[in-house]
């Protein structure tokens, strides 16, 4: 496999064909996830495998009914799970002090490399992923159809399947964009006219521009995707749900 | 090569040889790691790369003077970052609302995915690399050091270097530990036993109790490695700092 022209072609594949991700290669997949780093191997996190028809219907409108949620062959759910270290430390006459903020970070860290690591892996091995943003929007009510018990916090979905189609290649800002060399300098109006002219200029974001009645491409970020309105509310259903579940003050 | 090897054998890197990480490769790897998925094609993170050998040693003590700090080729600093984003939206007639808890997650969760796609890539070159989980306790100095305007906010670090010498493989829980078919399974007293069987049995962490002077693996975690006062101490410092920079209330 040449990785270079791996990682700089993948891409996040939303339609799948009916064929089945083996449990057995799936398992496979998550052992070998499980390898990435973790913070002082402490391995704070869970993965609720939904292969079922039910279960997907039951997740799929708190993912906002994406038809990658019910037309995948398996949904994951990874969560950050303090609930399995906490009953290790008390059954070691251990007191464990993980109530706090740092240790959420900690957790949802943990959860996120170990989820790209599988989603790098499933990638490499033919299958398609895509991650569902919605998770963190749904928290209270996905924890409830999944069970999750206090100290469980759900994070981040991928689904997963075989690949029906082809998938689009994203477009990424050139990398300059990202690279500050020794210290952060900031950026001039030029410098980000400069990165965005190529995404701006591109004959998709213009089809994208009109469909949603806006006149730049940020006011589709802004005002349809990603408005403010949303963020707050969303915001405080996840900040409340962590702050119950997990700070539990 | 063969991936699943990779995957299983991969180990975390803390001694490196003195040579070079080439800013040729190094960018070329940063640019692969950007097509790692992003919600939304935002790419909510910078990299700031300290080559420096004052660079390193200005940051050292923010990362406890851990060798690897000073020890390595290049220190990198994946933070999130709204600060382009935002300019951009302001540059483009487009009012951003995202000053909340859910744009930091999502900008939490863009920034680790990059990182750690960075990590498998780098790694997958022969590269060595290690994650400093002190950067969420020090983040105000570290934004200091590294000159960060508001909205950005330093999240995990990486050094990379050439390996020196071999570094041990770490265990892991058997992945049964992990996984939960449709539902949350909670442990037993009896599986919290078998999960954590096997790692305490091991040398390595025998000797670790021995050398912390408890009588269990879970105190050496909630006594000596993430006490409760570390965590709170900690917690307030990064959560005041993301609501200063970040919510700015």
């Amino acid at each position: 496999m040449n990785i270079d022209n791996y990682f700089k072609t993948r891409r996040t594949v939303r339609r799948y064909s009916s064929r089945e991700v083996e449990p057995q290669l799936l398992k496979e997949m998550l052992e070998e996830a499980s390898h990435a780093p973790t913070t002082g191997n402490m391995q704070l996190y869970s993965v609720i495998v939904t292969r079922s028809e039910e279960g997907k219907r039951a997740l799929a409108p708190l993912h906002f009914n994406q038809p990658s949620a019910t037309g995948c062959s398996v949904l994951l759910t990874f969560c950050i799970d303090y609930n399995r270290f906490v009953k290790w430390c008390e059954a070691s006459d251990a007191v464990p002090g993980y109530d706090n903020f740092q240790s959420f970070m900690t957790g949802a860290l943990d959860t996120c490399i170990f989820a790209q690591q599988f989603n790098t892996i499933a990638e490499m091995h033919g299958l398609g992923c895509c991650y569902l943003g919605t998770t963190t929007y749904t928290a209270p009510e996905i924890a409830k159809v999944l069970n999750l018990p206090k100290r469980v916090i759900p994070l981040v979905t991928l689904t997963v399947g075989y690949p029906e189609g082809d998938a689009p290649l994203s477009d990424r800002i050139p990398v300059e964009g990202i690279i500050h060399e020794e210290a952060y300098h900031d950026y001039s109006v030029e410098d980000i006219r400069d990165i965005y002219a190529e995404k701006e200029a591109r004959e998709d974001s213009r089809k994208f521009i009109e469909e949603n009645g806006k006149t730049t491409l940020a006011q589709v970020f802004t005002d349809v995707r990603y408005p403010r309105e949303n963020n707050e509310r969303f915001s405080k259903i996840y900040y409340d749900f962590i702050r119950e579940n997990f700070l539990m003050e």
